[in-house]
């Protein structure tokens, strides 16, 4: 299959077009992974009945050594004959393999044995490997942004209007903290992934036959993969697991989509006060040559549009009839695109993060343009401290005045007099100059930082 | 890409193991075929500015034919290097064209102008080279079992307990009518698509420059594709043109899929009215060497919970900031897929249904499973009509005697002879034998089956 | 039940505090409307029996006048006792009418039969009274505040950067146009709303066993509601016509969204183009006295996205097992939510954008700001038109140098100078003034109004 | 407002309907609880204000009694006056304090802090007094029908197919598990739950002008409501614990649903295995008077139908523009609901559960129907073990010769017989009588109730 040949947005374009990424996403999530992990779960399989004694030691050598070699294609050739997937990989095993070997081949297991296994393996592994790393890439670099812009101070945004001055560190910071919540919880969800080796309806029906206590062997075969069993299976896993896998997932995909979605917002070109970074030869607009705009930001957005809508279908999947019905199948395999898409989008955003060009002289002038209202706020509770019996309604009138031209600063002043003489130096200050009136942003975002950092230190950074 | 590299299933699985229909697919949907329509987009751009004597015939000439030679990989090589995948294209035939062509080649358009029309020329065209052909076989398929089965017994089924009788006909003729008017709908939709020509916010800016009458500008590119403008346009083209058709597929894949439930619970071992033809080699399972699964049924069922959900990223897709922000890009390019999934999924669903194994001594066997109780409503009604002031009750009563050993028709036709004794021979035929209560089954079946053929015949069939 | 005893903001805030709306809403989409047009259905089905001779027409008198008493408290507290809504109902009519009508209520009718078509019928009467009304009026406001700021000039934006001048008339003319899609598409759907009266399986085995022509039966009950049969129906109406229905419903809230989102973005402080008009003892914020938020946009799209997934539930219910199955039930009595959401929110915009406060002088503000680069494009075209060989990536590296301080079309005059000798007076005009660079806008806007004011004359407006 | 005015059918019909429920839902999920909530935290936040030396004690006490005597409507006339809800509770709570009160009430909160942390506290208890509790009571009921029908014999079902035999009582340790799994994820998810006092974009701005160490006065007053701060917050708490329990409640959801789809399934008519009990003088169908349908398991699984996909909702509500834009308002008040549909569907579930009809005999029967089918798997493992080379294809085409008539275990007695002399008796007896396979049905559906009821003992049993 020729690479544009494909339909999926996300062969043809995103994996396949990053290359710096393929190899590794290759690893976990293509196709040909899926079947190396099913070929893993049976070799173990067999060296567990080795350990067990059902078999003999060279049959599991001879078994792990033949699904060393087969390929993905080997796989598909023969299922299109025998019209079963797991019987095919089984096949394929079977070929290669003595006589003596044969029988124990997939002995006692049921497809999804082997499928729910090797899913659980491949996806905590892509959540090591890919989604915890990537994502922990870009909290360092928001950790770097926010220690870096703590001091920079910038109109908070509430409704799209400007409230109160905050730093930019400290808007950074909040997604250091949520990124940060999020990286715990895929890691949690992660390891709580768990296999199974219950045969046809989750009762050992099978391995019972051999093994006095199948729960046992079903904990060593795990175990070889570094898993545990599902506290009680059917043919299949109880999908809980798995949903709470993309769960994190997905709630950590919305995360960057904020990110995104503010990242280009302050990139308006009224506001300013970021840029995606732009290469010389980058061209805009296939029309507007002067064009800069934030299509990595609008990317992630995107991508988040066309992937959180597929948690639907997780749920959807949670249901099964009886021991399992089939209609959780096609539908379960497509779960490996929501990983990609993540990898993908974070991977991208850790690069344009990483040379955001932030503009200090823009959120200066932003903040400036409001800086008569901002003191609204400190205004109405300095006068409730020291007195007032309506301070709230008062400054709100004074801010219609304030609308029709005069500054509002002035206006209070005069107007508020006598409670102004109670006040401290510091709280005149304030009034005076709202970019003093940031409460303990710098601090807090250190604080946030520090938090994380802490968090992450021994295990990943 | 090796084909088993990629990680959407679509690709490696569904698309790519389904030879019959990987062909003409490939010319619809793939990455490829839609960079064969943008250039397309592109050459009848050239051809109507040369129409307007904007550029003389021979540039016009230069365009399409260097349109012609352009592959995918030469595009998104280029893309690589200016980061912006129309201008690449457009620098793509600019390298093939004479100097005296270059200014002309995507001249007045803006990116979304060719995206936009390339989409609505190739997913109308989808619909009539793939969705429709493949719906309408099916369609055809369930016409022929219809009428077939137009007088074979049924058990009527709702909540899932058996109701009054109808026959096998009847209940698929439901599906004749269902997917019959999602014809009709996708038919519509597709035609409904329209393109642009209005430049980069939809205001004819650059195209008023040069030409008198740019919206007849437009509408002369367009329909050299057999397209029309939309009503209004932005950057892009309405939304909603592509909702709708996004909704005739959605809900048309429902219809399938509740086909597939339907089917799948006749297959149950117990019900066993009606199954998938299994092949002599074919395997049912790697450890049950009896089962006989709808695994056809079932992936349809499953394709529809991965691909149903999507329908969200549409609606999402309709809002896009003032004159178009880009967060609606990459994901509606994933919209291909749907309508791949769909194609699969009727291709799939036909070539079951065609070799549908019916049943249908087991049916008679299930009705008769109830034939007692099913008299219980024309009871009630003839009892009713003949004057019994309190007929539901009194039949509800006689049933619940029923359930402890009685057949009801004996307890009926003693506890209320005064009654019966009014009854029409047919009436008291009926009440005797509950395979002669199916209403206007048969007479019905035809009449939609005839209803149908007819929507149909001049244009399709 | 206090109104704030209600679990459902629908309920107790925007409903029940919606005074000008409550009473309309009311009377087609509250449970006592519900009942209501369940007993007019039950009604006509008697009527119906007298004309076709099964009963008298003292009895269909006796049945509508027994009918039109009924209260839903008394139905509920009824079916409390029997466990069945709709038997509730009938034994509710039953006790108000002579034993000789008794048998006459409801006969031959399945429950489906009445609830599938009162539902057609109030949903359909929903779209005339409530839906397309509100809608109509939100459609005149815009197509009056296009007219009106046809020639007001606004800076295009596209991904949130300056594009190229339209104008605000122009802008809104696109929800003009949108919006008048979506209203053709829920008069139609309305319009294509079904009923049925074909009993418990759809088959006629009831009413077959009194009438000769079942089906002509159906269609006169039907046609004394204004309706017509669904083409096929099981125990119910073929759920393809409500989920057209929905779907016009949902993708016209998201153009309705879209506008939303657009004008609070329009109303950023740094943007200010526009304002929601503020009462004058309003509170913007209970801590910041100064606020003026956008409240009634935000409103608008956080409904949308409290009920656009909604559509979901939609898609699930057209999936119902043989001749039915009741998981449809429950899901499908919220679909009148998705009714009420959309009223409440056309509603809220109308009143919003009729006084909406358009601020000129800062939409011209903006448009200087990008004044320079503006012309990027229509430089880029006419230098190509006069024959320079590469005239975009001329101009892209000039909006470079201009980025550095220099002015755009002081560089261009000087640089481009062989070129812009052959250019018309007007195209340099345009070069040098952008406000001139607006293509059609103003006249496209009136084309637009004119089209959709043509399309609704006769019939709405 | 009557409740039959209502449009949402929680209100008119689910929860108004549920007479032994209504009330304690009422006092958390209604406005008037939310409101109540609110005031709570107005008062604690001056009892804080007292505490770190801002007001004086009797300032709050004056503040705390008056918010212990305002009602809902109070404050939802207010609103209609100032519109603005939160500015409406103050002045509602101002109109009742001393003029030296006055200044000190809301003091340097802004409008999320209460409705933030007021909604933390109610889903909290929501989930405490309600959630854990209702869903408690079913695992309850779960856990004891599975240690009584641990040893009932039932055919194993995959794809809708006999497979192996399992037990009843195993069959049901499925749900025991699963709901014991999403017990804890609701238990962990609602500790998880967050309040903030951060004032208007979570900097302390406003606190930090009287407090010194704001961050301590914020956990301050939130431990006086049992709460903990957001890590980060901006004028809105982290929305990610709030998608956290939304999740856990949707996939707690999901699990109920697929028991209950299961057990309307094992009620089909042909099937019988289980029925929901059905009283006396209940009417199973307005027409049909002999039927018994699953209503309550189909109205479970219809209400997800139309709960789940509102997570969709939870996802989009976790994106909010810099400093919070308000679009996740109205979205987010209906998240109640979410939680009220799931107590509702719990509390039915459990009523209908513990009424279980279970029939041993139809699982017999059904169990017989393949008798000799289910020796398939058996025969094959055993055949392999003791060293036939092709075992599964062996049994596989003895299976298709058992399809046309002979007796499977006849025929492999036969043609196996070499094999079938090295068996143990055990092994023989097994592949007589399937009723033996069952693996260690019994001992791991103990093994999964002991598990679960030592999970929950000390804290909820």
């Amino acid at each position: 299959m020729d690479r544009f040949d494909s339909i999926s947005p996300l062969d043809f374009r995103y994996y396949a077009g990053n290359r710096e990424l393929f190899g590794s996403m290759n690893s976990y999530l293509s196709e040909a992974a899926f079947i190396r992990y099913q070929l893993l779960v049976e070799a173990k399989l067999v060296e567990a009945l080795a350990d067990f004694g059902v078999c003999k030691k060279e049959v599991s050598d001879d078994v792990a050594n033949a699904c060393s070699g087969i390929t993905a294609k080997e796989v598909y050739d023969e299922e299109e004959r025998v019209g079963h997937d797991v019987r095919a990989l089984v096949n394929c095993i079977r070929k290669r393999v003595s006589d003596e070997s044969k029988p124990f081949v997939h002995f006692s297991a049921t497809s999804s044995d082997i499928i729910c296994t090797a899913d659980a393996a491949r996806l905590r592994e892509a959540a090591k490997a890919l989604l915890l790393p990537q994502l922990m890439e870009l909290e360092k670099t928001l950790i770097c942004i926010a220690r870096r812009e703590k001091g920079t101070i910038q109109i908070g945004r509430t409704h799209g209007q400007h409230a109160e001055p905050i730093t930019f560190g400290f808007a950074i910071s909040e997604y250091v903290s949520r990124l940060g919540s999020r990286l715990l919880e895929i890691e949690k969800a992660a390891s709580g992934l768990r296999g199974k080796m219950s045969g046809a309806v989750g009762n050992y029906n099978a391995s019972s036959l051999f093994i006095d206590d199948p729960e046992k062997f079903e904990a060593a075969v795990l175990s070889k993969l570094g898993l545990s069993p599902s506290t009680h299976s059917t043919q299949i896993v109880e999908p809980e697991f798995v949903a709470d896998y993309m769960h994190a997932v997905v709630s950590a995909f919305s995360v960057i989509a904020n990110l995104a979605d503010d990242m280009r917002h302050l990139q308006r070109s009224e506001i300013a006060e970021v840029a995606e970074s732009f290469g010389q030869s980058q061209v805009g607009s296939s029309t507007m040559p002067h064009k800069r705009n934030p299509i990595n930001f609008e990317n992630v957005k995107s991508m988040w549009k066309a992937f959180m809508p597929r948690m639907t279908t997780v749920y959807l999947d949670q249901i099964s009839e009886h021991q399992r019905d089939l209609t959780n199948s096609a539908s379960s395999r497509f779960v490996t695109e929501l990983v990609a898409a993540l990898v993908l989008s974070a991977n991208r955003m850790n690069r344009i993060m990483s040379r955001l060009v932030v503009d200090k002289e823009s959120m200066k002038k932003n903040l400036d343009h409001s800086r008569g209202m901002i003191s609204a706020e400190p205004a109405y509770l300095l006068l409730a401290a020291y007195g007032h019996p309506d301070a709230h309604e008062f400054v709100r009138k004074l801010t219609l005045k304030a609308r029709n031209g005069k500054e509002f600063s002035e206006l209070f002043f005069s107007e508020a007099a006598p409670y102004v003489s109670k006040m401290s130096e510091m709280q005149v200050a304030i009034l005076k100059n709202p970019e003093l009136y940031i409460g303990i942003a710098s601090k807090k975002t250190e604080a946030v930082c520090d938090y994380w950092e802490n968090m992450f230190e021994p295990k990943h950074v």
